[in-house]
């Protein structure tokens, strides 16, 4: 079985949407993609950082899942990453209220040893040079490297960014970051002008619109789920990165055509995610809910057309 | 062969976009959607109004696509429909400079003696009343009648508009639309309360984003082809829908399953109409192109996992 190593953070939420709000609840990158990875049964393990505020309980929730939690530094005297937004009607976008780095200030992420010749390494998004740092500590070429980012880090550490872009294989970028660090609105040439940095495969995730994967000049369209009600987006983007991590360890399979079945098991998992705040759905979701949504978005997607 | 019949406008578009401007050129939505049906061979035939100042030349290149104009009244002292609009740069927004009614101002179409029987109609967007007219002068029950419509109706002919809308199988409509026209911001939920107000099916058009097809739970979902560029939406939505219907009577299966192909191919038509200005790419739209960029569909988003 093959390994995955996640960087990102580990952290606590205070989220407010049209249906309700939290207090502060299990959150950060690093949970949400370790939980939707933990999912395939592969070998997981988490490096992040928490403060002495950190209540065991959640560090417990991590390991039942399967997560080596063995690189998550605790600090006893600091204080857990924190970050509360606020989500508006549409659900599509948010206003941050509340962004407390307190330990993440100083994180230097340690990849355990057992973990340093992974298949694979999902740095989650955090500053560039922390990105760069997990890839140095790497003892053997992984098979595949995925970076997430945001625009922040376009915006305050652009060069940086640059730096570890060109050393991954897969991007994740939602529309508005892909626009913003190409200068370019059409994402088919956005997604070209990555591809240039150094990817070779560029996911361009568009929320409730699904999520494209781009590959020199192929390209494949995942819709999301027509849902419903979009209870709390929190993760989603994250949990999409782990679902298709997960998928990529497990099948040991990192071509085009795969990774569109992981973008596929993304979607899915992503999915998932936003019907409950925070982790909460993510931490009860059995195989054969996955399986019957999997269906759903065959059905969703699939059409017969005779091409005479 | 069966038959369709077209209600809607002949007109002249004056189109700015980031990439240039047209003088008044051929336009309208029964000319958008007559030009994307022809495409099927099927007896198509267009129901319109339009002045004396509408060139020959536009009549006889609807024509010369078999396309039966029989049912375009021509007012000699009146002028034509005249619509103009320049579109922002991202393309997905637009303003209208010019609206002159002219003509349509007192259109009262006349379906041919023999479309009366049709075993398909196609509704575009026009005065409910209009379209209600249209359906009044069919003399068998159509198999299958779909209306577009646009929220300018919503505003100011709600109830005509609700009217004719309980008498149709399909309505194609925005995102946008869907929203004003139930109140609800999910597009589950809003394409649930138009099901309630008569159409069995309900097309949910998103542009850039694809369009989704919802029947009871069912829902469809075909994203649209990501474009290098976008030259001119103008016409998309009325492609699409002349894809769409050309195909259901082409192929006389009005079934849930063949109406995702309708979609496919409304999409694939729509995405070649936005490559040039206004009709002109359509004009000169080959089988061979067609059946290359269903292809591209089909690998765009098909996928194959094993569902164990």
């Amino acid at each position: 079985m093959g390994k995955l190593v996640i960087v990102g953070t580990v952290a606590f939420d205070a989220i407010e949407t049209p249906f309700g709000k939290t207090d502060k609840i299990l959150g950060g990158a690093a949970t949400f993609i370790g939980l939707a990875a933990s999912h395939f049964n592969v070998d997981v393990a988490a490096v992040s950082v928490v403060g002495g505020d950190f209540p065991q309980e959640y560090l417990d929730l991590l390991s039942e899942k399967n997560i080596d939690i063995s690189g998550i530094e605790i600090v006893k005297e600091g204080k857990t990453f924190f970050w509360s937004g606020r989500y508006h009607n549409d659900m599509n976008s948010r206003d941050t209220l509340v962004t407390e780095l307190n330990t993440l200030a100083d994180f230097n992420p340690v990849v355990p040893e057992d973990y340093r010749d992974a298949e694979v390494v999902m740095l989650g998004n955090l500053h560039p040079l922390v990105q760069s740092s997990v890839l140095d500590q790497m003892e053997k070429t992984p098979k595949l490297v995925v970076l997430d980012t945001m625009n922040f880090w376009m915006d305050c550490a652009l060069e940086d960014l640059k730096n570890v872009i060109k050393r991954v294989d897969v991007i994740t970028i939602n529309d508005e970051e892909a626009r913003q660090l190409t200068g370019e609105y059409s994402l088919v040439v956005a997604a070209r002008k990555i591809h240039a940095m150094g990817p070779k495969y560029v996911v361009i995730k568009k929320g409730e619109h699904g999520a494209l994967l781009f590959h020199d000049d192929h390209v494949f369209y995942a819709p999301a789920l027509p849902l419903e009600e979009v209870f709390d987006p929190t993760g989603a983007g994250d949990t999409f990165a782990g679902g298709f991590t997960g998928y990529l360890v497990k099948t040991n399979d990192f071509s085009f055509e795969n990774m569109k079945n992981a973008v596929i098991y993304g979607s899915t998992l992503a999915s998932f995610c936003v019907e409950k705040f925070g982790t909460e759905r993510m931490q009860n979701l059995t195989n054969s809910e996955v399986h019957k949504r999997l269906l759903q978005f065959k059905q969703l997607t699939q059409f017969d057309i005779e091409l005479t």
